[in-house]
């Protein structure tokens, strides 16, 4: 990459967690950064953290933007790029952050050519502003889910940008992307959600109890998503329902599959199952 | 508890990750520790980093012990009972810490009225002598489960000394128990392991490897013991079966229901339930 390339002004709607720490790196890599959030607090507070050279509560501020990151909740990004396109010059790039990607595609794809879905594979517990940090992608996978029409130079403007975050870059479909996605991130949500819903319809009062005071580092571990954001967990199964429920038939067949082991004593075949299971653990794990 | 109390002497039959840590923290309160285990390296590594008195393969060691914490494998506890009654002295109390219980206390109490079955619930990834630990149980849950029949003074020993290395004491049924730990432990190994087969379904080579290049923290985490010892997993499937196969039934129709869900696109209904799930798994870690 040349040294212009790297001063694009970049432009960030929404400023949580993801925008905010997209500005914070972008910053001290030389951008110009151009900040819009809902509340003004939250623009105040960019600014006075110098994430961003300048802040409004008016998506005009982005005209000059060469790079539009939309960092708004999964719900909000289509309406977000259909209010955008009035104000954008022909040649700017507009990307998302969304962790779903099939649907943002098929409905920004149509209203600004130069769109190219993005998910960064970053995140903390908390969520807002407060939590933004620098370097937040370091290290982390950032997928690029270009369609067959998306310009090579929009794919590359993005991928740039990424990799100059220190993000490992992945490229491929959305509905790709989506289905990786289910099994790593979403069918551990409904899994872990439905070990704690179990637990919960224990009847015997002394062993529901006995187990919640027994519960240590492997109860903790395997529950740990299950309990989490639920709005997120809502989000997440909303838009990537097929291939969520893809995963879901096939995780029930395995589990049937172990329990019949179980049932049927067949120590082997569970033993052999379990330690397959030992053995590609790390292949998921190796980053 | 009196000063003579702390000061029976105990026998600890397996030095491993669990008999070496009780060693280390016996002998540290000042018992006065003898210690049997299978191969003549253990019992020297065991007398060089002075966790034991006196080291022996052959159980006749023991004959001095108040107490005998037996700390082998689960399929080797009844065999150890058997071939040590005819050396004990007739007070002698006898405990195991086993992680499954009503199988051990079913076979232990007809050979020896003074046993208690106990389970201190701390562990860590390594296993064996090297991996022992002083303060080990300090802080951790430790349960034992007598019969209707076992003698009061046997419990309050066993409880006393569980109590003397900080642990935390629970008293219940051996079934109890069983049920308990197949909720928090045993359940949850299955419910991982099948979401490691379920991602090594995925016919799709790209996104088999998407996926595996993809996985982050909550993978990590949702699939941590379900891609642990095999060993471990198959005996606790083993010896808990029953306890077992009765939790997965239940979390099967906990899943469906989560699945019927999403399927049905009732929202409200799933936003509930992990709004629930959110709420109850901090009344588990409590601790």
């Amino acid at each position: 990459m040349t040294a212009p390339e790297r001063l694009q002004p970049v432009g960030i709607v929404g400023l949580g967690l993801i925008g905010g720490s997209l500005a914070l790196d972008f910053k001290a890599r030389g951008h110009p950064v151009l900040g819009v959030a809902r509340r003004s607090q939250v623009c105040e507070a960019a600014l006075a953290r110098q994430m961003v050279d300048q802040a409004s509560l008016d998506l005009r501020l982005l005209k000059a933007a060469a790079v539009i990151f939309i960092c708004t909740p999964l719900q909000v990004i289509e309406p977000t790029v259909r209010e955008l396109v009035p104000w954008l010059a022909e040649a700017t790039v507009v990307t998302d952050v969304g962790s779903v990607k099939a649907p943002i595609v098929q409905q920004a794809t149509p209203l600004w050519p130069n769109f190219v879905g993005g998910h960064p594979m970053a995140g903390t517990a908390e969520q807002g502003l407060e939590a933004a940090q620098a370097g937040l992608f370091q290290g982390r996978a950032y997928v690029l889910t270009p369609t067959a029409d998306t310009p090579a130079t929009v794919i590359e403007t993005v991928a740039s940008l990424a990799r100059s975050l220190g993000s490992r870059v992945y490229q491929c479909t959305p509905e790709a992307h989506d289905q990786a996605v289910a099994w790593i991130s979403h069918l551990p949500v409904i899994v872990s959600a439905s070990l704690l819903a179990a637990c919960e319809a224990e009847p015997e009062a002394r062993v529901h109890d006995l187990a919640r005071q027994l519960a240590s580092s492997g109860f903790r571990d395997t529950s740990r998503v299950g309990g989490g954001n639920p709005e997120l967990g809502l989000l997440m199964a909303r838009y990537n329902r097929e291939a969520l429920l893809q995963s879901l038939h096939t995780y029930r067949q395995q589990l049937d599959q172990l329990t019949a082991w179980i049932q049927d004593s067949d120590w082997p075949a569970l033993e052999q199952s379990l330690r397959l299971m030992q053995q590609v653990r790390p292949t998921y794990l190796d980053d």
